[in-house]
């Protein structure tokens, strides 16, 4: 069974996809062709536009600001603006890791050149930060200040990231750290950003933070699954593609931390120096399985989820709003995009 | 005649290099030890550390801070807030423009990897902003809007910068607009930012914008005349760089817009396919000469000085820090590196 997008997902790309294409507006003919067509806005030379992201971030962010009795139009900068940075960095990350497929398309790298996309980053992660200042003081100040530290995160997490690509004993925690800043981070000023605009009270804020902190982590554990298991119709990339990347992932390293037979076998299968072939990926997909990781990655999601809830507990706000915010998090981990 | 660097500018150094060491260490290890060696502060594995940039920029900054009564302590952070955006384009210019030397060093991308200089970049034009709206409302949020204007400014002049590459028809006038994105923004930020960390007058700010355009222009056009015909050791770059990458640079423009044979013969050669001897880069640069390319930037350079002086003019200020800006306007245009 696919499971549903929640409503408010949709909400929020109606409401804010036109502050963000006027925001897009502001920039350069070649920084604004490049995000078009990462945002699925144009065609262009790199196939049929799909519908874009997921936009899951402002939509937390919405709910972020409805926990504080905020509204859409007041937090719409802030929504905008994570969904900039997150752009920015699917737009240097795809350059860095080499990822040539995203949102079942060419990635924009490989349509306008490297150089044109590294700009386009460059551009929304400066566009990001000048919607929140030209606003003003008070919570948008609160809101710049937070982005920043999440774009911080997201870039210390994005380089422990590179460097366990060149190394061969990544332990489980340092991995867990890793993903907690590169997507932790973001997800949780998504689900507290909002609360800010709108002149929220320290502790929602901090309570909504450490919900976001933990969703995230269930997110990328759930991502990481998808990188394995998930199928190539459902998540426009090829398929078992981290294993075919040798990314470190969670349940990569969960399993070749294991220390049992299946995690060494695995081990000894991503070091050869050949490319993997089909069969040895789906074998290495096996051995993930085997050494536990899949068990330990599903488990692991499954208790971040909870400890948001708990955090979520303690953040005061409309029982309608803690409902959604919920159900976006059960749909984290049950998504199969 | 070596032109002498202006005393304010060692005196910014040392006020301002403590402010901006602190900053960088708040970075991850990757990022930070990749800015580490841009600045020039480790050796790492790119050979020996030189004195690192010229840091006109901070001590432009601090000149407008006591333009407007301000001092060096309350425009710290947009001192060096501007230094790091300068350093964040270098970073990643270098990787677009495939420039492997920088500073009479191997540029950090080619040291750490185009994935390491990336990052770095963006970890660079983060902390900018960063270092501004952590400090409050009012004159750091005017520095902060500034600043993050400036940056979509040069983004945009170093996108022209790249069609520019792809195109043999670049006229006069749009490469001028390239040059005053891509390096009178910036300039003119670093003019009047310090002013408005010291709550300066709307007119004192705008007279200092208005100057460090025209000198950011100056400077940009002195750039390309020592990208010509700068010497090596003093440039740190390969003598006649820029004809080598036939860069579209002011006076290079100038002479294949010039429409005299001279001009022609320049577009001929380097519009050939082979890569450029030592025998052509020299003819290439006496056409340049010839085609009145370099007489016309020297020209430009004085004239766009001369209205800097102008609106200089304009700003109420100490004739101390007057005197002060004009050294560095003179000293922009008469360096040899």
């Amino acid at each position: 069974m696919t499971p549903v997008v929640p409503p408010v997902v949709a909400v929020a790309r109606k409401l804010f996809d036109p502050v963000l294409r006027e925001a897009v507006a502001r920039l350069d003919p070649i920084t604004a062709r490049v995000t078009g067509y990462h945002f699925g806005w144009t065609e262009d030379s790199g196939g049929s536009a799909p519908a874009g992201g997921k936009a899951l971030r402002p939509a937390l962010v919405l709910l972020s600001a409805r926990a504080a009795g905020g509204d859409a139009e007041r937090c719409a900068p802030a929504a905008v603006a994570v969904e900039l940075v997150h752009a920015f960095s699917l737009l240097h990350d795809d350059i860095m890791d080499g990822d040539r497929m995203r949102r079942h398309r060419p990635a924009a790298w490989t349509v306008f050149g490297p150089s044109e996309a590294i700009l386009a980053g460059d551009a929304l992660l400066a566009l990001a930060g000048e919607l929140l200042v030209e606003r003003g003081a008070g919570g948008y100040l609160d809101a710049a200040r937070s982005l920043s530290l999440a774009v911080r995160g997201l870039i210390a997490g994005q380089g422990m990231d590179l460097e366990f690509e060149r190394r061969d004993d990544v332990g489980l925690d340092e991995c867990l750290r890793m993903s907690a800043r590169k997507t932790g981070d973001l997800l949780s000023c998504a689900c507290s950003i909002g609360a800010m605009t709108a002149g929220g009270t320290a502790e929602t804020v901090e309570a909504l933070a450490a919900f976001g902190a933990e969703a995230g982590l269930a997110f990328q554990l759930a991502d990481d699954l998808l990188g394995i298991w998930g199928s190539p119709e459902a998540t426009g990339k090829p398929v078992r593609s981290d294993l075919r990347a040798r990314k470190k992932s969670l349940p990569i390293v969960a399993a070749l931390t294991s220390g049992g037979a299946a995690g060494e076998r695995l081990a000894r299968l991503l070091a050869q120096p050949e490319p993997l072939s089909e069969d040895d990926l789906w074998e290495a997909a096996r051995l993930v399985d085997e050494a536990g990781g899949r068990a330990w990655a599903e488990t692991e999601a499954k208790h971040r989820l909870d400890t948001a809830g708990r955090h979520l507990a303690h953040a005061g706000m409309p029982s309608d709003v803690r409902e959604e915010f919920l159900d976006i998090a059960r749909f984290i981990t049950t998504r199969d995009h």
